[in-house]
């Protein structure tokens, strides 16, 4: 059967997240309902990440499978069309072999996280970023990121819901930038925090992005991150950052796979 | 009495536009029912620019007298408070002379449209931009938009329910640019058209806008928009962009007026 991949955006603010639930609206199951709207087959829909309730996703990756061949700008503009008016874009569809998988063939996963310093309510980017009334201390929050990456035993900022059978994960890339606010929000600073990693555990770089921005608040040190990852303790953990800050940004797979697709 | 100015963020797509009008809700009127609600006040609120249905602002500036004095963040803040859970956000309040008045006193208005080119549908940032098929060819926007700066007779580009009394303005800048992606929209390239001047006609940056991107898909060249000019003939314009793109982005004053005041 034809396997194809899509990149997708969404803004998550109006659903349950992505994963399939009874009685909540759902990315996955939007996908889903589009597809067999278009084609006429009921197909399981595999996403590369499992984004929570109001996180947004400007690439995230699926794969399905359908009984016949389709060309895949068609298939493309096809589910737009049937995703209307879901806040959900294909931006993207490829066929790709079938032992391509969206989770576990992914090697790298990317996230951004957006905070805005400004005191007024989000109004052009309401629910698109966290908002702080101050500026936090960027130096000090890269010095405690630096503590973070490297392969870890994650469990002081893992959610206790989290079904991964280890707490140890690789953070490849934990990095604090100050941006232009051009676009997002011209009154208020923007900072974005990237969060690179073969593998996240649940609710992993909220946690993570809370307890720097205490860090940048001036109430941890940057050598407090250091302690409360060594304490692998849940109740160390800063408070975690608002989901509608959180973007899936990008997933990887390795070029064997993908490069004769089109992938971007 | 004492005169207030405040620096003004909205998301225009659920307003009629910025005036008061009736049965319909306006930004204007939000505004005024909100200083009713903080100061018990009847008053006047008195815009910089007059925006239409569904274009945005991050600089709109208004000012309105009160009987008494309030301290310039109480007013914003609690102005704010008023707001919810309307898309409008004071960013900020400052204290202005008697003869402040926030549209006849303003010397330069700033307008920038975005245009994002993406063939999928609009999610994170719908309402937000004008979305293209294809990349513009800027430079020859850029060759057009030079015929259009300095004092003309903008016939052409104006609304016939313009009520100016002259169809002349002088353009100060028009700036086609191509920026960099990051927040708007990462899935698409993002073109920020700038453009300033004393004072505009009715929906002439939309009209400019539309024109502008007839030459940058190749349908007008550069001295099309030249003939277009001179021609005065509203029947020659090209098709006026739509309002979502469009933000009034800032107001200046003169520094004799606005020096004491905090103002940015």
């Amino acid at each position: 059967m034809p396997r194809y991949a899509l990149t997708i955006e969404y803004n998550g603010e109006d659903f349950a997240g992505w994963q399939i639930q009874q009685n909540a609206p759902s990315i996955q199951q939007a996908i889903a309902t589009a597809i067999t709207k278009m084609t006429g087959e009921v197909t399981h829909v595999q996403g590369a990440g499992r984004t929570d309730a109001g996180v947004h996703a400007w690439g995230q990756v699926a794969h399905f499978d359908l009984s016949r061949d389709w060309l895949p700008h068609r298939l493309a503009e096809g589910l737009n069309y049937h995703l209307r008016p879901h806040p959900i874009a294909i931006l993207a569809a490829h066929p790709v072999a079938g032992e391509f998988h969206a989770r576990f063939s992914a090697v790298m996963r990317h996230y951004v996280y957006r905070l805005v310093i400004r005191r007024a309510p989000m109004v052009l980017a309401a629910q698109r970023a966290w908002a702080l009334d101050e500026f936090p201390e960027i130096a000090a929050m890269q010095q405690a990121a630096d503590f973070l990456i490297g392969k870890h035993d994650f469990s002081t900022f893992r959610a206790k819901i989290c079904q991964a059978k280890s707490p140890i994960k690789t953070l490849t890339r934990l990095h604090i930038e100050a941006v232009m606010p051009r676009d997002l929000s011209p009154a208020g600073d923007v900072i974005e925090i990237t969060a690179s990693a073969p593998s996240f555990l649940h609710t992993q770089v909220r946690s993570l992005v809370g307890s720097l921005v205490e860090v940048g608040r001036g109430k941890w040190s940057p050598h407090d991150m250091a302690d409360a990852l060594a304490a692998r303790d849940r109740a160390r953990c800063g408070p975690v950052a608002p989901p509608y800050g959180l973007y899936l940004a990008r997933v990887d797979y390795s070029p064997g796979l993908t490069a004769a697709t089109g992938w971007p």
